[in-house]
């Protein structure tokens, strides 16, 4: 960390040099508009997980800063938003606040100037999360977080794959996760089907899941068995995100048909087999597991209630037997019955439910385990603390795959 | 486009229930923090190309645009900056102007708002050029920019892939786009390299030089031959771009070494065995291509030289023999006349340059040029508009993609 008067950090000489020449010359370059000699550092990580936070704002006349370790509170008769801190300004223009020492997370948060949201111009690491929101991301280290740094050593690699997909009427866009090992290796691997939740895409488990990371971290470590695992995107009417073509958004495509059961179709009849027949995969049962948060955990009660024979591991996290009237979204309960009895023959080897205390879909939750109780399902229940977030939800694969295909 | 009355765009009904409900529940949701139930829209690309860009900032004294299209112009003392028009408020506190019409073309974009850099909140397609240099992207449609609209029909996929660099002692990242087909094929196939320039690095051609829509549209058309096209990181001090890993960024870890040929030994012995071993390749000088641009451009040249019978195929985009002492690098030319000869006895099928007329190294290539010509070596020579941008990039990739593998 710099710890220099002005928190400036100075570029190095060379490339310093660089610039000045560039900078000086009367022609366009834009690849070399890089810009400000000395450069803010923000975030700045203090040695107790204090955080300090930065931004240039010389004109500004009101700089806050949001981030999801802050609470929601109430905001009038808005409903509930995000609490924000505010930065003080000093004689040279730059806005600062000190916040923390916070607890190890992958964090998210930005600035507002003047009401307008802007991203830390310090901070290249970024994320989205959902359709419109794109924050810059904090990483505070310790035990809790430390499977979502990347290490030294053997990394799997990460596949974009688009595939047709007949049942869609579309070629649709996945990422494919394969193990360290998995290129020079002539083994066949074990696969599981990772799903996001409504509002999200194929690219929220690779980039705010930290799935590859986690993956890479557990694998190598021996916690969990080398195995691939796809991120499609569970939005039937999606090609892709909407980040990927360069079009403008339109958030009309962008639909989640959640209880239409036509993502549930071409996972089973066009994803799993395009995965096994184009990668090193075990293809049967007891090399298949599928888990999914939210809308992907209504997914995989779908998925595994209308194919019983499958999947062997099955994980639904944040999400029950919910009433989504309220969203719109009809969902036919009146087979869970005898579903639950077809699962239950089938037999799988775990059947895992993953919620937090705080989760608004903490009672369907409550209602699901009282339906799998009543026709003597076996499962495994983790309740977790906190509600209907990423930090549950990367908890919740680091504890799911450890468990998979022993 | 969205044409109504206050230029806001509707979220659809379904969606928009979801949120409204979400954000009146009492707990702490960040995946459900949509925020507003109406949007602006920005960039909105008007029936002749011209394009309206919006901002909603009502507390801000100050909005301008910076985009890619303006000129450079002169900054006082402080040599050369981007020109940029003033945007005007309404009574909304939105701000709006109008540019254009624009030549079809893939520019970059940024607010300043009371002099803070902003990325359009209200468009989710965004790039990073060069280090700290991140921009809103707009398309501009038309015969020029076509190749960079990914269009429906067969895609290739990208593989995000680590690999060991025993020569630069680092796990390291590359991608590597293979074609349409490739996955289901049994066939082997040429092998493109492709290199960024300084300050750049892996991330650059699959993002701003959109390398893989260009050959997914050439391929597709038939106009270039379906072949691998592998893009790594020419920084020999650098594992991966900074952005990869959730670490604050570290520039002094970006230093190019570009005169080490440090990169160089790592391109001929750790990248190109370990694709050749991993991937369906044909591994012969015949279906072996190099190009790169700038600093990438020294290394083709450098790698080329050193290794005259290793590709049948080169490319040198802005760069000739020039003398970088004034940027501290200091390239050995006394080679050069030996080199040549050499690489001419090899008998490389194409050796190509590119350059643009206002490019800052347009006299090393005619430095270059002059060398090449004494000797009577060979080569094709494509000079065109403009300067050092990624504009002239992927024009010639697109131009240079057609010429291999024939």
């Amino acid at each position: 960390m710099c710890l220099s008067k002005f928190h400036f950090k100075s570029i190095p000489s060379l490339l310093f040099r660089i610039m000045v020449i560039l900078l000086t010359l009367p022609l366009a370059m834009n690849a070399q508009e890089v810009g400000q000699t000395e450069r803010l550092v923000s975030p700045e990580l203090e040695a107790d997980n204090s955080v300090v936070f930065r931004i240039k704002a010389p004109k500004a006349e009101n700089v806050t800063l949001s981030g999801n370790w802050m609470p929601m509170v109430p905001n009038g008769n808005q409903g509930m938003i995000r609490q924000t801190v505010e930065l003080a300004k000093d004689d040279m223009g730059v806005w600062t606040t000190t916040v923390g020492p916070l607890a190890p997370e992958l964090y998210g948060y930005t600035f507002l100037v003047d009401g307008v949201t802007t991203l830390d111009p310090s901070n290249l690491k970024v994320a989205r999360d959902g359709i419109f929101r794109t924050e810059s991301l904090l990483y505070v280290p310790g035990e809790a977080s430390d499977l979502y740094w990347a290490k030294t050593g053997p990394k799997g690699s990460v596949h974009q794959i688009w595939y047709d997909s007949p049942n869609l009427d579309l070629t649709r866009r996945m990422f494919v996760y394969t193990p360290p090992g998995y290129h020079e290796s002539t083994e066949e691997y074990p696969v599981l089907y990772l799903l996001h939740g409504g509002g999200g895409d194929e690219e929220a488990w690779p980039t705010l899941g930290a799935a590859p990371t986690i993956m890479d971290n557990l694998i190598n470590s021996g916690e969990a068995e080398p195995m691939i695992v796809v991120m499609t995107n569970g939005n039937p009417s999606q090609a892709s995100a909407i980040t990927v073509t360069p079009k403008l958004p339109n958030v009309e495509q962008s639909g989640n048909n959640m209880a239409s059961m036509l993502f549930e179709k071409s996972l089973v009849n066009d994803v799993i087999p395009y995965i096994e027949a184009n990668f090193k995969v075990k293809a049967n049962k007891d090399n298949r597991a599928l888990t999914g948060l939210s809308m992907g955990g209504l997914q995989t009660m779908n998925t595994s209630f209308t194919n019983p024979d499958l999947f062997n591991y099955i994980g639904v996290m944040s999400m029950g037997f919910a009433d989504l009237s309220r969203f719109g979204i009809e969902v036919d309960h009146s087979k869970r019955e005898q579903q639950i009895l077809d699962l239950k023959e089938a037999n799988p080897k775990l059947y895992w439910i993953a919620c937090g205390k705080d989760d608004f879909l903490y009672e369907s939750v409550v209602t699901m385990r009282e339906a799998l109780d009543k026709q003597d399902f076996e499962y495994t229940y983790r309740e977790s603390t906190g509600g209907h977030t990423w930090t549950n939800w990367r908890i919740y694969l680091s504890e799911f795959a450890p468990m998979l295909f022993k």
